[in-house]
């Protein structure tokens, strides 16, 4: 059967995450149910991440099979007629047989926003961490280089996580401020459970003094979760992009355009 | 009885706009309902902009009276705690006995924003008007130019509407783009009912070639609204400050501030 790959957006404030589940609707059913208005036949998909509940998609990526022989590129279209506002399908294209969504990423852009201000934003409440106390940005993005490379993430594992390997490669990690909103950029060859949303915390702590400045490399040293900050909460994270190519330079592009048109 | 001043931002998605109305939920009423539960007292708010069902606000201004030694800047954080979360008070302060939100504004700006993709944006659903088609967004801040100036705007009243004086004055008026993002924003000394949105409708289409250059200049000659486009949704629209000041410098300053943090 033909496999067919979708880029798909998604506001994660309704849905109770990516992976379907009992009693809750996920985004994952909603796109199963989609195809099932189109298709009638059942159809399973698989995501490149299992984002948590709250948690946002720019670039999601999606693989399903299908006997249909609906041209690949008209699915974005016809499953955005089906889909609820929330859910879009950005672009549908024809995949190799054997394309993985999961097992093939190569690496994955990961964004946490953050609102700080005394005040918190109506227009960015489920999109931003509002932080009252002021943030220094700067020293967050100098504390955020010790991210960088191929280390043991163990102090980044959500306690109880089942990960048996916590190496992980970081390849780029940076904080910019623009005006009240300060946002973590983060590319990395893969991510450990929640890994995103307590490096937010970590460098949210380390940003107003509560923590200081060398957390991070103390705690891949210790491969300790004690020395870091908590878990920054989801509605900030948003899955920017996945890459399937070991060519970074597009990787670094697209990272780099992200932090340009924030920051500039 | 002293009077305060407050800066309110709310998304206008689940409200029937700014006014107070029978059988609809309406910001006004919200905060009310709010100073209500703070004070014990009935206390009547007016807002600088009677936004409509939909519309959005960064920096709506509002007064109201109160016999309360409540200190002016803290009635933010208290009413914060009062609000639904996609209404925040952003600053309060003490304004004169004769300061009045309405009557005293000199310029306000407003911003249009668009979502120019073949598919719509889940994450911009509410904040965004989605437009189709590929749009000129150079085209449009020329075409937009038409605009500057003192104007018997007569062209972009709502059909059915009221008001008897038509001439209003234009300040500045930029279209920009930022990747699918485009950006209209207008600053005013008055606007019309709907003013904004027909403008915004008819640049859409002048951007997308469905109106010919110049439709602008033509309808004010003219005073028609016939020859400009439909009226654009109201989810697109924000009012995003109100100036009370015969100097112009901060107003132009924080329309450049907007339009270069938008576009660079």
């Amino acid at each position: 059967m033909p496999r067919i790959r979708l880029t798909v957006e998604y506001d994660g404030t309704n849905y109770s995450g990516w992976q379907r589940q009992e009693n809750a609707v996920s985004v994952q059913q909603r796109l199963e149910e989609a195809l099932y208005k189109l298709l009638r036949e059942d159809t399973r998909v698989t995501g490149a991440s299992r984002t948590d509940a709250g948690v946002h998609a720019l670039g999601q990526t999606v693989h399903f099979d299908t006997a249909s022989r609906i041209p690949p590129e008209k699915y974005a279209f016809a499953l955005n007629t089906m889909l609820p506002d929330d859910i879009r399908v950005r672009a549908s294209t024809a995949a190799a047989d054997d394309f993985h969504a999961r097992f093939h990423a190569k690496g994955k852009i990961y964004r946490y926003m953050m609102f700080n201000s005394p005040h918190a934003s109506a227009l960015f409440r489920n999109s931003h961490a509002h932080v009252m106390n002021p943030l220094d940005a700067a020293l967050m993005d100098a504390e955020a280089q010790a991210m960088i490379g191929t280390h043991d993430f163990k102090a980044f594992a959500a306690s109880g996580s089942v990960a048996k390997d916590t190496v992980r490669t970081i390849y780029a990690c940076r904080v910019a401020r623009s005006g009240d909103e300060v946002m973590l950029l983060v590319h990395g060859g893969g991510f450990l459970y929640n890994m995103v949303r307590i490096l937010a915390g970590t460098l949210i702590q380390v940003g107003c003094g509560k923590l200081e400045r060398g957390a991070i490399e103390r705690a891949l040293e210790g491969r300790s979760r004690l020395s870091l900050g908590i878990t920054a909460p989801p509605h900030g994270l948003t899955l920017m992009r996945v890459f399937y190519e070991d060519d970074t330079d597009e990787a670094e592009a697209c990272f780099d355009g992200i932090l340009n048109r924030f920051s500039r």
